[in-house]
């Protein structure tokens, strides 16, 4: 295998993982542009599906994401970049991760882990 | 945000992280009832695409997945399962991780990081 199949799957899932800590940050998605963007620059370009078009992650927020490593699977349709997270936070909500929410499997209840890098009215803007 | 939208998405991509050592193990799908089944029997249970049924992981090799923590992200369209693998392999082709091939962003070559936990021949049999 020579790479991520985007013969088969126009857009593949991307788990962003801290290099240094191991901390998974976020999922989304590249597809072929900008998996080769992100190999060229060694910064990561995700595809935003909801905005269906390029997205520089960090663009707006300044957080970008410099590649440290990129890795694909046994069945070539999902990426692992490790990465330097600038600024210190992945998620728009300001948290370090975008999985700072937890579940307990018993009462199924929701608690947040972990503390706001940023406060998302100062970096984003009031709308 | 009371957990993974399942109204919103049927099946909805996980993450599975190693408890212990943070290694990215493998991304895989859920269904609801795969989710439910996971916070109640506290062992990882995925919904096979390829198969269109649950997928009790490790069911065949014996190398299950036992849930230590679990989180949703932001838009509450991913999952972060924290496991204990048991027999140290998450991958069918018995590397402790899935994403154990490498790109060089700069010649593009494919290279292979890690070693062999088990020769999958001797696990699922020669067909």
């Amino acid at each position: 295998m020579n790479g991520p199949n985007f013969e088969k799957y126009e857009l593949i899932p991307v788990i962003a993982q801290d290099d240094e800590t191991g901390v998974v940050l976020m999922l989304a998605y590249m597809n072929e542009v900008a998996y080769q963007e992100t190999l060229s620059t060694k910064r990561v370009c995700y595809y935003s599906r909801s905005r269906q078009k390029l997205w520089r992650k960090g663009e707006e927020s300044g957080n970008v994401q410099e590649l440290k490593s990129i890795y694909f699977d046994c069945d070539a349709d999902t990426i692992l970049v490790k990465v330097v997270q600038v600024g210190g936070a992945a998620c728009h909500e300001g948290y370090q991760s975008c999985f700072f929410r937890k579940i307990d499997p018993e009462s199924k209840s929701v608690s947040v882990e972990g503390e706001r890098v940023f406060d998302p009215s100062q970096v984003y803007g009031k709308k």
